[in-house]
């Protein structure tokens, strides 16, 4: 029998969603759930229904996990804790300073109602952590660094929005070359933030707003731009959405360590991604995770989980037998 | 109370791991077992006895974890199921053609003796192992493609040194440039052995061997050589030892695969290592996962495992709250 999955919420994560189960073959989409009219709301595919979020718990046994595609500002602090006590959940909950106390409600949820969740699950947070986790456990003595880009940020491009006289942003986060160049050899530099990334913002102005007004603000914005070189451009709406809609993004994790009895040996691990689809990507590991949260619930291990504590074997839909015969 | 590690073997990697246990707060070394005559094995770690293997089963009470420090052609598929029954064991066993059969052995016998094996554990098989695992996971539309070098290859240097007339060779397996950067693009390249990798090999010749005859020889070698454009380079013994004794290394992992309504887009994993020294990064991953052979053998989770069983959070000696606030 395949693992029945549901989706709260059908944006880009949501859609991301129901293409990975696509790609699956034990995995079957039963139920999309909205807090629009669903009648607006068309998915890709056929005989599946979509549903006001008000009927939701009516499906706790009908659906095996709900995948929470929402957005961590608002939705999921409250949404996960609320769905974990009936369904095993996976979200992608990505605000850091604030992960303990997402965890705990969470997990509290989750153990009230036997269920498994598993949150934090994307790129980053998710792939990017497991590689700092396993590439600290090999090499204790090292540096981490993490380099974000060029892609676009969400959080950045809001934060243009709320200028009085922007009608409409998209900022980039763009790597510095030198110093991934620099991390990459080996020579173990200490970055300050504006020497690892660089700021590019696309703006479009409302009538009468004065250009050298916004570029000040938003250059001097602090926590935002204030540590960065950016650079920002004001262009028409029509030019900012037929270029720069694009959903492409990148990273690079690294972890530089030294070994030897004189610690004179380096070794460098890397792990990048390159994305034409940063909401298809980060579903794609929702999905893995989501047969993971399924295996782990049949094993009556319940609770809030993180990436660090799964078997990568629950993952895949490969049996052990074929994983050592094909991958190791 | 720190965890006893135990090595048998004091080359490359029984050097290795009692480096890497220096790197750990949770970690002793308690004992080193050799074949060789004891008095001749001088190792670094202080107050530590060097013993022959022969006395090895008086430590069964004494070390929480052995390290097989062996071979995978003649030593580990002995050594691992024969210790396995004795202690928590953790081999590097790399030959891939017969995994199936070393992972039965070493089950069946760390069952019997109620303890906790995890063989394979390395950067490939090992680290390589869980990128394929995870990124199958994550894009199961996509092609894997595995590069190595550049570095020396053990079993090629043998091969050559087996021929009559060599006295002495070193093999180095390097990538092909163009290969990697086509894998990099995203353009799903199909490649053939000898696309993707090209040999380089520095051989001291016995005298009045005729260095043509061991070229073509060489060149010809079946399995080696013959599918792979080969440089051969004749070097006396003094030449050879000064300018290739290193042991650095260096791989690439990339899954290249698609996604969306008609997988319309592309995306790119790449994970590498470049190491100064390949045995003392092996024995990096190696006491990572003996750190986590101890705890699972506390949980009572006994019989063989592999990478792809363990949960990261086992590998690290953070709490699970420190790997929650530092690394996702």
């Amino acid at each position: 029998m395949k693992t029945r999955i549901g989706i709260l919420g059908y944006g880009n994560l949501g859609r991301g969603i129901e293409c990975a189960i696509r790609e699956t073959n034990d995995m079957e989409l039963v139920a999309v759930f909205t807090r629009r009219n669903p009648q607006t709301v068309s998915i890709l595919t056929e005989d599946v229904p979509v549903l006001p979020v008000s009927e939701i718990l009516d499906w706790t046994d009908k659906i095996d996990v709900l995948m929470l595609c929402g957005g961590s500002a608002k939705d999921l602090p409250v949404q996960t804790p609320q769905y974990a006590k009936y369904f095993n959940v996976i979200d992608s909950f990505d605000t850091h300073a604030n992960v303990s106390q997402h965890f705990a409600n969470v997990d509290a949820a989750a153990k009230e109602g036997n269920k498994t969740a598993i949150i934090s699950v994307g790129w980053d947070p998710g792939m990017f952590s497991l590689i700092r986790a396993y590439s600290n456990a090999i090499l204790p003595n090292g540096s981490d660094y993490t380099f974000w880009g060029k892609g676009l940020s969400q959080g950045h491009s809001d934060a243009i929005r709320r200028i009085p006289g922007v009608a409409d942003a998209r900022q980039y986060t763009i790597p510095v070359p030198s110093a991934l160049e620099s991390v990459r050899n080996g020579e173990h530099p200490v970055l300050t933030t504006r020497q690892k990334h660089t700021r590019e913002a696309f703006v479009v102005l409302e009538e009468n707003a004065d250009p050298k007004v916004i570029e000040t603000e938003i250059k001097l914005m602090p926590n935002y731009f204030s540590d960065y070189d950016t650079t920002v451009h004001f262009i028409d709406a029509e030019t900012l959405s037929r270029e720069h809609s694009s959903m492409a993004h990148a990273g690079f994790v690294f972890r530089s360590g030294t070994t030897g009895p004189e610690h004179e040996h380096n070794h460098i691990i890397e792990f990048s991604l390159k994305l034409d689809s940063n909401p298809e990507f980060t579903t794609g590991v929702m999905i893995a995770f989501a047969r993971a949260a399924k295996r782990l619930a049949d094993m009556g291990q319940t609770g809030c989980k993180t990436v660090f504590d799964i078997p990568p074997a629950l993952l895949c839909e490969q049996s052990p037998e074929e994983l050592r015969s094909h991958f190791l």
